[in-house]
């Protein structure tokens, strides 16, 4: 069995989406150095990364087949399965997610979803009608849910992540502020939106320095 | 100046979240095993994350102070600065980052939207009107936009960020399917929120070989 490490997992599923584009563009082959460009990182990265698959990505004197390594990149994260989501808290956030993220492109399906809000209660997200939470570990059972997403307040996250892992579910995308407890057979991806404000915003910081410490080194150097 | 990698400052920024929770429920002081547990990480990688912040977050016999280790990080990250940030599209997800990412707490603040559909144009997000994504330049420079979230449709995204650039700004956090072609001095973090998906299911199935390999062996093995 390949093992292929959460940080290449990363970049494979963005690569993922730059393919499926060039695809729909009618692109057929491209060069580790060209999907470098377009992703911002080095070709023998890309080179390494695609090596990981279980098939190596063959490669011919044109490049990639950019379909074939799509696929290739679909088998290696197990996306031949079709996965059962639910989207627990249907707020704004969790309706975006219920609505508008193509999950289907990706092997995976809403299959349920809850909240605790009386108006919230009974509408209904895509094919799906939004269930009390209190149901949480019934359901969960019923529908196989696999995976779930967590977009409630904070104070109410872990008693949520708890009635998932009773409902059986084995992975959480958390969106809440909260570090969840969860047992080792349950896995969970952080997402907390502000970190990714807080992320670019010290890069842009970092940008600055480099900009200022190359003007003082201009300064200094004779010209 | 001290320099702090990216998958630093990403953990960085999640224990600071967590810090922040602790504060607010009374906590002083803990260690970094006890932050370990909590982040699910090991000691070390926190002792080590905390030593690269400048002030080397002083540690006594009873461990981290909290809110000085929060102050440390917001230094390190450069959270002292007031940054100015503007959401483009606002759809269901702009507007969830518009109205429910608590920027503010961040050394950030929503100064400008936008988006092209009529029926948005003009609506107002807290303090701020959603103004026409052609005036992008103008209202960047004049709000001196520094970080800009893009949830627009893919198709514009590109050019939507062109139009940002030529506006100042310095950081685009990309929620787009898009990977964005940038001058090297602007930055941006991708945030596919599909890709969070994947690599939940990526890590589920990675935990059911090691079930399956577990079993495998176990049954190889003499017990």
């Amino acid at each position: 069995m390949s093992r292929i490490t959460n940080p290449t997992a990363k970049r494979l599923s963005e690569y993922l989406l730059i393919l499926e584009r060039l695809s729909a563009q009618g692109t057929r082959t491209l060069s580790s150095r060209e999907l470098a460009d377009l992703y911002g990182n080095t070709a023998s990265q890309v080179r390494q990364d695609i090596f990981s698959l279980p098939r190596g990505g063959e490669s011919d004197p044109y490049g990639y087949d950019v379909d074939k390594l799509g696929l290739s990149i679909r088998h290696a994260l197990g996306m031949d399965a079709l996965r059962s989501v639910a989207v627990v808290g249907c707020g704004r956030l969790g309706t975006t997610l219920a609505l508008h993220v193509p999950l289907e492109d990706y092997g995976m399906k809403l299959a349920a979803a809850f909240d605790v809000h009386p108006d919230i209660v009974g509408t209904r997200l895509k094919d799906v009608h939004v269930e009390h939470s209190v149901h949480i570990p019934r359901v969960c059972r019923q529908e196989q849910i696999e995976l779930a997403a967590l977009s409630t307040p904070a104070e109410e996250a872990q008693k949520i992540a708890d009635a998932l892992v009773h409902g059986g579910v084995k992975g959480i995308l958390n969106f809440t502020r909260v570090q969840l407890r969860l047992p080792d057979s349950v896995v969970a991806e952080n997402r907390q939106i502000v970190c990714g404000f807080i992320q670019l915003a010290h890069k842009v910081s970092d940008l600055n320095n480099d900009a200022s410490a190359d003007a003082l080194s201009d300064r200094d150097m004779p010209s």
